[in-house]
């Protein structure tokens, strides 16, 4: 039987379950591609810890060249992650024409377009499913069997640790620093959680996405994100009085030819199969003109399921190599000179419902110096609800809007905020009613 | 720009969907292809009615054989339905030397050795994304990128025509019979819904997902396959009671060197996101060794999402002829030498948790009859209910069980059903709590 060989550099969580999960099930990886697929090089700067799997002698090298230049590896599988090394090892792969594998999103998102490019050059295969949404197969299915229709949303759960921390806040009604303290106990959370908290993990993957399903390119840079850290558990128990669920939602839309590409807390109903995303799984809604919605659930990170993508990924490539091609599809699924510069949408020019929750003075006449501010600004209310009177004191007002324009339901804040009756900055939210 | 000539089987109403979908999103699809894929030539018996599309003069037929023969279509796309002449023209195009994209679950379920055989003999494809599930591209995700995993259960909502009833006797508590008639006044069911209802066309596609899971021959006729007709509106109604829904679910399961096909009306916890799968809407959940779990939802059925399936398979192949190749992968996934013969697990020796409802005179001493049978079985009791009395009148006893296996049950059932204080046959329904 005929034998590719496969090196691997990164021997971290992901690294480890892919040489098991190539172990494993060699013999059903093998009665798929008809090769058996042999892991012949492993680069990492620690080879001496003990990873719980029993590796062939003499595999592990502190030096990536080792495997980058070795003329019989066909397919380098960089799990590294980060800007760089990540980025060198991943173009001198491509340079000696060996196929890469990759999970990093964040080397993606940010520098895809030269790698893509370098790919094109050398005629290999840039794949990289582990990226997104972990074992969820969803990039292959974009470039794949979806790739007739022309996709108009794009609404995505995509990091674990901020849907953990949502899912307790809104079983427990527990609050964000209390909730992520214990998810960082309990490993669901890193020590720095920054990347996760703040979104840019889920900026990553959606310019992914976005650049997958609308075959654009995507400034990683002007993707609007906010993160969860700001909420508190009584947005979340507004939310469910008005149906909704808050989630971190990767929003992409297409509009004309521009693109919108957020990343936000958003109020869903509480009804959409979205909302009962729960704990450390993700999901990602899809809707094409001709496939209508489609969603696709799953563990969204661990070492199992991002193993399943990666070895995916070279399966993939494996049988291209037994076909006897190199390069079949372009990296983002549309010929290279066919993908476009779509503009992003500016945030002030996006429309949205929004949720609006004010600490005001109870005072007789705050709520109408507010609506009228509101009223002047175009934004109408579809809703309103204010707690408890306890006058003098400061209470929330909450208020859900029709449909309005960002940049004056910011404006309209920005005023309303410096009135001497608003105790505090106000909370601003925005709603997806309808996710198609 | 290179140009790849297919040619269409049936135009109904998915072949219709197909022939716009490739003039809609032409330009989109060559810029992903790399080449301008053009339909040929149209075959259907009837080519006078209005289908409401605009077509290429000239290029429909009534006789198949043109493009079966036309040496210069690359792709035949079989939509006719059913076993023949569907297999014919099948095999005729493949012997011809032409890829293969169907729809037609029924042909493959039946006969998809054969093809398959006569494919790998020519070196072309049949892809059939199409037959399972409608627009979600479940097949080709087995196939791909989650081809790295052993499978241990598939569950699955095949059928709109099945859930759109179920969904409403559910929210409408109405029975069976009124909903299939409106179902039929509003087109969501056929007017003779046998096929559907009875859960065949269910377990066509669980055959061919088996199939594709375990890698192994499925004999059709062996599927255990129970439709919704006998169920009644009391069973959902206990069913909520006990925090289920009740879906007509196709259950695959690996069990050692054995497999578990059946489809039947199922009980499943109201939490899963399974029991959300309203409507027309398909959904499907694997679990892998390695993924984990993981689930696809969508629309199942319908011109459109359809249409998106065929026309991504077409893609798939038309990507394989732009790089030079013919046959890139084998039907099944596996290497044709590969496929497994695995045995169906017989019906009475699964085991599952069971709901049962006896219809029995409310008489002092039939629950400690009931029980007693049940126990000499070895079937024990999780829980019971035993709705208003009215001594003398038949009333309903519902049992919920332990795991128990099916051939005791069935044994105590029959036992129990001679009684003269039963008053009609039992109501049986199975029930799957964890979904893993």
């Amino acid at each position: 039987m005929k034998e590719i060989k496969v090196g691997l550099l990164g021997l971290g969580t992901i690294g480890t379950g892919v040489a098991k999960l190539l172990m494993t099930n060699a013999s059903l990886i093998s009665a798929k591609v008809g090769a058996r697929i042999t892991l012949k090089k492993i680069a990492d700067l620690d080879i001496t810890t003990d990873r719980g799997i029993t590796l062939t002698d003499g595999i592990l090298t502190t030096n990536a060249d080792e495997l980058l230049t070795d003329p019989e590896i066909s397919v380098v599988i960089e799990l590294i992650g980060g800007y760089e090394p990540a980025k060198r090892f991943v173009l001198k792969a491509i340079e000696n024409g060996k196929h890469v594998v990759t999970a990093n999103k964040a080397l993606l998102a940010l520098h895809g377009e030269e790698i893509y490019k370098a790919a094109a050059n050398k005629g290999v295969e840039v794949l990289f499913e582990a990226a997104v949404a972990g074992g969820i197969p969803v990039i292959s299915a974009i470039r794949g069997n979806m790739a007739a229709n022309n996709f108009s949303t794009i609404f995505g759960i995509l990091n674990g640790t901020c849907n953990y921390i949502l899912t307790r806040m809104t079983d427990e009604g527990a609050d964000f620093a209390a909730v992520l303290k214990n998810a960082q106990e309990l490993g669901y959370a890193e020590a720095d959680p920054t990347f996760d908290i703040e979104g840019v993990d889920t900026a990553h993957k959606l310019a992914l996405l976005v650049s997958l399903c609308f075959g654009t390119r995507v400034t990683f840079g002007d993707i609007h994100t906010e993160g969860i850290s700001s909420l508190s558990s009584v947005d979340i128990k507004f939310a469910r009085d008005f149906g909704y669920k808050i989630k971190l939602l990767a929003i992409g839309k297409r509009d004309g030819d521009r693109v919108e590409a957020r990343v936000h807390p958003t109020m869903i109903p509480v009804n959409n199969p979205l909302a009962d995303v729960n704990g450390a799984f993700n999901a990602i809604r899809f809707t094409g003109d001709f496939i209508g919605p489609v969603m696709f659930y799953g563990r969204g990170a661990g070492m199992d399921p991002t193993a399943s993508a990666v070895v995916g990924d070279i399966i993939e490539i494996s049988r291209n190599i037994m076909a006897g091609i190199g390069r079949r599809c372009a990296p983002l699924g549309y010929r290279d000179d066919a993908v476009a510069n779509l503009a992003l949408k500016p945030m002030g020019e996006i429309e949205s419902k929004y949720y609006i929750r004010f600490s005001a003075v109870d005072r007789p006449g705050v709520l109408a110096k507010i609506s009228g501010v509101l009223g002047s600004y175009n934004i109408s209310i579809e809703s309103m609800v204010q707690s408890a009177r306890m006058a003098g004191e400061e209470v929330p007002i909450v208020i859900m809007t029709h449909e309005a324009l960002e940049s004056d339901v910011r404006k309209a804040l920005d005023e309303i905020d410096t009135f001497d009756i608003i105790m505090r900055k106000s909370q601003l939210i925005r709603i997806e009613d309808n996710l198609e």
